[in-house]
């Protein structure tokens, strides 16, 4: 076999973004509608587009500087252009994403008032199908190039996931930040003190909350996915690497590999949700997510079968399996977590739990406060019990690189989850929009049931994105660990009762709660600069609650983005500097334990946060359903500020731990060669 | 030396208890006051001694199944007599102190309205102090014959860590239940619904609510201390048991003489205390609570280089220590560890971030809840960093040996501490009763004044009890490390890139969600059924609300007795049955990675529970106190819902985490011998 079949990867990423583009071209050639809709498209989309180049600028000053220390450091330049690299190839899927949904979200709700539900949803989820293409093309073009182009030299190659992970701890915080302020101080304004309903045109916050929407759920969630992917491939290349074994070089271009599968797998099952999306929106969405990953890993079995040829030493059933059956079997384990994850985070966000949450609305906020507290705390339960289950498994059939091949697993099929991920915001968008453009109720129905349907794809995809975030920085520190054994020629070891582990965990658990401290801070802050502007605009602009005046809605833009940048800084600067700090500074055996203590704590907390943001949001809409005497009564009022609460929970503290877990990760993994 | 010197510490014990008996007399000999007053503190003693009667009769059951099954595995009768001794002696505390407390607390009332705030501080820090005697008394008394009974058997002595554990888990867990589904239930109907003041006669819940004080603050505060008191002496004498080294038995009967020490330091802070208590109550307690410590720790010193003679290892400014210079620097380490989290503590539920929830107030409850949030989060990095230097300076000064001995030095002075601890609920009922029995208003200001001082000095004790509980935990999970090495003949090897042991890092963190989650339930459902008894109430008694007709009170003391007996067992299940279910099941790895992940997690959530709900509960009073427009402000109603969240944070679920990582770390101590 020549090393030709190494260029696969990027091309069929090409021939992804092809796909990416025919799709963008059937979405623009949808009515953009009349000029009213055309008008607010156009600030959404223009408020959301000032942000990304706002934010890439700062972004571009820290990842030069990144780039620049690891250049002039011992790491030296081919890990420098692995970090550009990284940096470039998911900034690039991110705007393209914001491009397209931001385009797609206007579509939709004029494809709602001409042409009904089955258009709608189509380009609602073409817009998201964009970004999903993206983040799966630009990983394997962006890796799979580097790979190509150093010939496998597996250290350099972590710089990539570096880079994409500083561009996701960015995105992630920067875009909470944003869209949460937005939507704290436009609902708290709005619905509690002007008793306008949601989205109402005379509320100066509402582009801002819509921009928010794009910003937070599809450039920060994007860059969050795209981020694990990378992240999962970049750390079994690392094991594999350490490996003596002869089929190394199948082992680390499998995960790559893999990747190319689950793309076209994505692809042919954005092709099946289409077909059936003249039946219900739940039901072709649900086909298409599952027929993704069944056709993955078939066609995974013959793949690995042809890349790892060694036998293996697991006994199933009296028969020795194949390494490559092992493999598979770890592959089939972490593509099933994944989806466990989904339906338990669907069931404490979607079922009895809000319920119970809603009903609690009826002795006043404090106890929606508390029952949704402890439905949190509850529901990390079973997605920990499923990733122990899914680490056991692995590392049983082929040890840790088991842990990072079932991250693989989880990822890959990344084009699909990632498209139905992102047509929630562009659904929510277009209910905005139809409703700042005063669109007749049919259309705020259509809109309306694309939008719940978002919400609970949204919610599973979170759960999704914890548990891969998780198992992916799993397979990073393992890969840090082999590096630095590998560099001393001794093992690392980290047990839990040396004293500067110990220490090590400790810092590594204290970190999440800073992190979560600092971005729940900014939400604060910032929602409190939005709300005194609301109210002043409120009061000093003759004529606005009656709908006489016009809103000066850039100011709130402009409030949200500079509150966003300002504070996404020093999260950032922390994530990025521990590692550093902790290795350089106490050793590699700290460094171990601030990785294993922040592993644990981050995914607690990211499980935590976002189930009970997601109750949270889903009590309120189920008393707003009609249950319990609706909108308007005090239980009403009580489940409001659950999810008042709740939105920064979910969109904004909660997701940056799965970044900050994936960013120390990354970055130690990177520095490994330097720890002494 | 003849081993005569062994029966020190149960001498001192018995004299230490007849200190408190005398202080019983002295509180027992002040007013009771007026009919009327007599009656309301015959209730609340009344249903605090049937919830106690209640309590045992569970604990007991429980407690003899424990025994049972200890008595009949290879653990032995010995360890069963150990676990019989520690929870007979945690009982006892418990029971004295409650005692003792809900007379002083009638009498504290009574001393303000007829003799002035002098007197009424000393009944109220009289109450508390026999509560702290008794404590440090009992775990001498027991503990110390134990050991002398036993000549130092350090496997069997564990046990007694046990049965004190078990009876803290009941009295915390059934305790924090109790208090809270009361308080909550009473203020969420009688201040916002009925609008009525807090402690107001009319309300129904209000008897169960001062009851709850004592059933939560004293009996479960005070077993808590135990438990961590005892634990961490303990977990000294194990790990010294194991060392090959001269000074063995010194350094095993050192943690007993350094207790006694502390309860002869404790008494004179006591006196001193008493003697200055004519200037201000907040001086006075700060000068005695400074003064022990000092003793206590200049004492140490003398005794210390008695019983340890070796040289150590350790050089500082040129010179050599000693192995006895050593072990006081890790003593004096863990003393002033303790004093500087408890002020961390103070910062942060006392100072500017209770203003800035306060303000956060202004723009609704929802953004009081992020704020106190963040400001919980951000509490926790500050006592860790503290943690870590402890964990830092101790480890190097003398192995994990000076984590234990650290933990001892920070717990001797307990006597002083837990008397101040339980003074606040002293001062906080003598100010119910006060209101209750419609005293004049001067009245309500000195105990206003005594209770305002004594949320500060619970909330400085509650950081300091976990902090202590936290290097107690640390310390018997090291014991364990060395017991499971010494059984096996080979060293446990707890290394984090171990599947295993990582799989028991994410049990042992889910764990501290899963029971905290149970503990918020419960307290939300309890209070649920209180409400609906209170409303019931005020419909259907005619008269009530008017002040013409009688509540039915002991009706709600049954709702919150019941509610905590059956909602305390789960956890305390789950707690005493994960070690021996991970340990035997899964391994001695998996179950050292269990402690170690719930020992992070648990004092992560100890931390951001307790200092949340207590900056919550200041933030209200300082609203109250006329700031930000006062109470009967939208503010004002903001901060309640705060402080209601924050009751089952700060009362319940978050002292629960304590006692759950020093359960399951000497249960699993206990059942070392067991693990192959």
């Amino acid at each position: 076999m020549s090393d030709s079949y190494l260029a696969i990867p990027p091309i069929l990423g090409v021939l992804g973004l092809f796909v990416a583009l025919g799709i963008y071209l059937v979405v623009i050639n949808f009515p953009e509608g009349d000029e009213k809709v055309k008008k607010i498209g156009d600030q959404i989309h223009l408020g959301a587009m000032t942000f990304m180049k706002k934010e890439y600028t700062y972004l571009s000053i820290f990842a030069l500087v990144v780039i620049v220390l690891v250049y002039f450091s011992p790491l030296g330049e081919d890990t420098a252009l692995a970090v550009l690299a990284g940096a470039l190839s998911s900034s690039i899927a991110g705007w393209i994403g914001m491009y397209s949904a931001t385009k797609a979200n206007v579509r939709t709700a004029t494809a709602a008032s001409q042409s009904g539900a089955e258009s709608a949803l189509s380009v609602a989820f073409y817009g998201g199908s964009i970004m999903g293409l993206c983040v799966a093309s630009l990983g394997l073009i962006g890796l799979g190039s580097l790979y190509y182009i150093l010939s496998g030299d597996a250290h350099s190659i972590e710089g990539f996931a570096m880079g994409a992970s500083i561009v996701a701890l960015f995105s992630r915080v920067g875009g909470g930040i944003y869209t949460k302020s937005a939507d704290v101080g436009a609902d708290l304004v709005g619905k509690l003190e002007a008793g306008i309903p949601e989205d109402d045109p005379r509320n100066p916050g509402v582009i801002a909350d819509n921009v928010g929407d794009n910003v937070g759920d599809i450039a920060g969630m994007g860059s969050d996915i795209f981020e694990s992917y990378c992240g999962s491939m970049v750390a079994c290349i690392a094991i594999a690497s350490t490996l003596a074994i002869a089929d190394r070089e199948g082992m680390m271009f499998l995960p790559l590999s893999l990747a190319s599968l689950g793309l076209i797998s994505s692809i042919l099952g954005i092709i099946i949700v289409r077909a059936f999306s003249n039946s219900s929106p739940a039901l072709s969405m649900r086909i298409g997510t599952i027929a993704a990953p069944i056709i993955f890993v078939a066609a995974a079995y013959f793949v690995i079968n042809i890349l790892v040829k060694e036998m293996g030493t697991t006994v199933l059933f009296g028969t020795v399996l194949s390494k490559a059956q092992e493999i598979w079997l770890a592959v089939v384990c972490g593509s099933a977590g994944g989806i466990a994850i989904g339906l338990i985070t669907e069931y404490y966000t979607g079922s009895k739990p809000i319920v119970k949450i809603a009903e609690s609305g009826q002795t006043g906020p404090a106890t929606v406060m508390i029952t949704g507290l402890s439905v949190g705390m509850q529901s990390v339960v079973l997605p920990i019990a499923c990733l122990i289950l899914i680490i056991y498994i692995s590392t049983q059939l082929t040890d840790l690189y088991g842990v990072g091949i079932a991250a693989v697993g989880m990822l890959s099929t990344v084009g699909i989850t990632m498209a139905i991920d992102a047509y929630g915001p562009v659904a929510d968008n277009a209910g905005g929009i139809a409703e700042m453009a005063d669109m007749p109720s049919e259309t705020r129905e259509i809109t309306d049931e694309l939008d719940e349907q978002g919400n609970t794809t949204a919610a599973i995809g979170k759960g999704f994105a914890i548990g891969a975030a998780a198992l992916a920085a799993l397979a990073i520190i393992a890969a840090f660990v082999s590096s630095v054994s590998s560099k001393r020629g001794v093992p690392l070891e980290l047990m839990l009762d040396n004293p500067i582990v110990l220490i090590g965990i400790f810092i590594g658990g204290a970190i999440p709660f800073l992190i979560a401290s600092i971005t729940m801070t900014a939400v604060g802050d910032a929602a409190f600069e939005m709300i005194n502007e609301i109210r002043r605009q409120f009061k000093e602009i003759p004529g606005l609650l009656e709908g006489n005046a016009e809103p000066d809605t850039a100011k709130c833009v402009d409030i949200a983005t500079s509150a966003a940048l300002k504070k996404m800084l020093l999260p950032g600067v922390i994530a990025v500097s521990a590692p550093p700090l902790v290795g350089l500074g106490i050793g590699a055996e700290a460094l171990g334990g601030m990785l294993a203590g922040g592993l644990l704590v981050c995914v607690l907390m990211a499980l935590f946060m976002a189930n009970a943001g997601g109750a949270w949001d889903n009590a309120k809409k189920y008393i707003e359903k009609g249950n319990l005497g609706g909108k308007g009564t005090d239980t009403h009022s009580a489940a409001v500020v659950g999810d008042t609460v709740g939105d920064p929970f979910k969109d904004t503290s909660g997701p940056s731990m799965n970044i900050l877990i994936n960013v120390m990760a990354i970055v130690s993994l990177v520095i490994a060669p330097l720890l002494s």
